[in-house]
């Protein structure tokens, strides 16, 4: 039998007429000759509105029992889903994560998936029926429930494909992957194929619709993710290797982090420890530094800049504070107006002058940018806030990342 | 270490303020140098908030679907009660049925338990910690959640007691077990200790404090229950052993149960087959036949009453209609404006007069009774619904069931 993974998120179940309308969509699956197993999300905000009530406990709820408490949204969301498949004659079952085998490690409601045991999973695939899993849980080796963190549905469903050697199909709000955000770039394209590494590029650089962890799970597996619509028929994108995609282009895809603040240290000793210390500090204090840039600035000193999350300001202030109190004469200038913009393309690797190409394109729209990185695949460029449109209109017409028929 | 356990219900834990009271009295037990095992139910009415949600998908859902789902109540209380006891800095752990390994057999919402494995519970509470488990709820043989029915907490916890052989405290919002019911008998006497033997007959009369089946538990393996207030400090009633108890009086308690249908079939032919006939037919259609009392009419015929719960009207109409069609000259008399009264006192064994002196206090009394019943500590009288706190008064009167001191 051909096994297939379908996950549905929390939005795409958050009432049981969504559900019934999911539930034809699996049958639908079923009657295409696929053994299919549905990994779901907990309804609607479920999640959010236990951890609420957690809040009204402590202020710092013990992580182990937030697991406890958190994972009863999923539990409630696969047994009503099966209810729906048996009350329509579908032969069907609910587990649980531990249920599923879905074994994990780490800390408390940020565990890892250490394997899985598909025996269950499979014997119940085996006798015809749909295997409905709880997502975004499992059980470490105390036998305690968990949690996966953040995207951790997707993560489950990517991980039992990969388990099961089967497609992963992620049902979402939006209808596939897009070469830009079509809230900024109304007529940007929607891909048919993107490639894992593209993928996780553009999802670490600040693209929403998946977590790279479930794209490195399946890139390592060679499990191909398809993502699509929960609500429409309409064909989404598939994620899958570089080779297997028809359309080589220079850039896949654009993509923009807003909540960046780039922080410029001036007038800095030109020694290698206070760089080197900066930067461990940061680390120490779980600050995820983006990118760096160094130049002199003359003969004994340097200009150093880098961006970090917003979310961070505070630990970085801390740091910042620290070397301040052991060299006096560093002059800081914090920027929060700013955003990143990157594109990705596989393509880069093999074909010259995207750099070039990109640097014209922003010389000629009168688009000063701050700072550059680049890695293999992708380009990443720090511009002010109230230029971000601009920026995006400008690259997207120029690499073709519109709809052609627009 | 001397172990306890103690359970609350769903009303003790209604909000996360209840818990926090709740969580005092636990703290307070654990002070004394017991080590606490507290098995809670689900918050206020999250069962059947649950089991609506479920109705909404189906009139008849899946049972093993809707263990699943109903299981959810207990396990957010205990992660919110855990969370409690250790934002207070008590070391403390929660544990679902399956845990807290409560392994059951049976029908899905209404199964057994057929063993426990207390070495998951026993090793918290030798690590000092509260061990929070979740009551009503088990795994079956094929690692399904099962759910235990009504009054399925009290058993988990009566259950955990047993294996433990310790003492179980049942906290509830009626502060004790009275002599009587004191929304009828204002004045009814609270009872220190009542025997197992007693407080079965009387759950089984319709007294609501408690299931038979975890009295049944505790006599088995002698485990004293207490049952207590949640709300209030006041002395509450032990449940024990008959040789355990101090006052010994004539009847102990008085129990009335007002969902009664008495049946009468009068002109039924004097042959064995078809009175047997009758009551097999009503066991097979689940109806639980309580009283049965038969007296010849005439030489050929005899009448026959029996009374049944009136949730069961619907079955016995149809083995009624049965018998019709066969015993056309039948007649019947349906009455739902009865009441049964039940007294019960283990002192019935050894004294005699009590069935003559409750003869008495009924006619001097005019309240006239239609059917008697009796075993071996226990008399039952059905008797008209308007005269049921006129009887209630006479009988609690007669045999001292009210506080002296009112």
């Amino acid at each position: 039998m051909n096994y297939i993974v379908m996950k549905f998120g929390g939005s795409s179940i958050q009432t049981i007429l969504h559900m019934q309308r999911v539930a034809e969509r699996v049958i639908q699956k079923q009657k295409e000759g696929y053994g299919v197993v549905v990994v779901l999300s907990a309804m609607g905000s479920t999640t959010n509105q236990l951890l609420d009530l957690a809040k009204q406990v402590t202020k710092y709820p013990s992580k182990r029992e937030t697991d406890m408490l958190i994972s009863t949204g999923e539990q409630v969301s696969i047994s009503l889903f099966t209810m729906i498949l048996k009350a329509r004659d579908i032969e069907a079952v609910s587990l649980t994560g531990s249920q599923a085998g879905i074994k994990t490690f780490g800390s408390h409601l940020n565990n890892k998936i250490n394997d899985i045991d598909t025996s269950n999973i499979t014997k119940h695939l085996n006798d015809h029926q749909i295997v409905v899993v709880a997502g975004f849980q499992g059980m470490n080796e105390q036998g305690d429930i968990t949690t996966l963190g953040r995207g951790g549905s997707d993560t489950s469903a990517v991980a039992i494909a990969a388990k099961l050697q089967c497609d992963c199909e992620i049902y979402t709000d939006v209808d596939g992957i897009y070469a830009a955000d079509p809230r900024i770039f109304k007529t940007a394209k929607k891909l048919s194929y993107i490639s894992y590494e593209e993928m996780k590029e553009m999802a670490f650089l600040g693209a929403k619709v998946m977590e790279p962890r479930s794209i490195e799970i399946a890139h390592q597996h060679q499990i191909r993710i398809y993502v699509a619509s929960s609500m429409t028929m309409e064909k989404g994108t598939y994620i899958t290797e570089g080779k297997e995609m028809i359309e080589k282009q220079t850039i896949t895809g654009l993509s923009v982090s807003d909540k960046v603040v780039m922080v410029t240290l001036k007038h800095v000793a030109n020694q290698l420890n206070i760089v080197a210390d900066l930067f461990m500090n940061l680390a120490e204090n779980e600050v995820n530094v983006d990118m760096i840039s160094q130049s002199p600035s003359s003969k004994d000193f340097v200009n150093v800049s880098f961006t970090a999350g917003a979310n961070d300001l505070t630990q970085i202030n801390e740091v910042l504070e620290k070397l301040l109190q052991n060299n006096p004469d560093i002059e800081i200038i914090m920027d929060n107006q700013v955003v990143k913009v990157s594109v990705v393309g596989q393509a880069m690797r093999h074909q010259s002058g995207v750099a070039a190409k990109l640097f014209k394109v922003l010389s000629e729209n009168q688009i000063e940018f701050k700072l550059v990185t680049t890695s293999e695949i992708s380009i990443s460029y720090t511009i002010s806030k109230k230029l971000k449109e601009q920026a995006i209109q400008a690259i997207a017409n120029a690499f073709d990342l519109g709809e052609t028929n627009v």
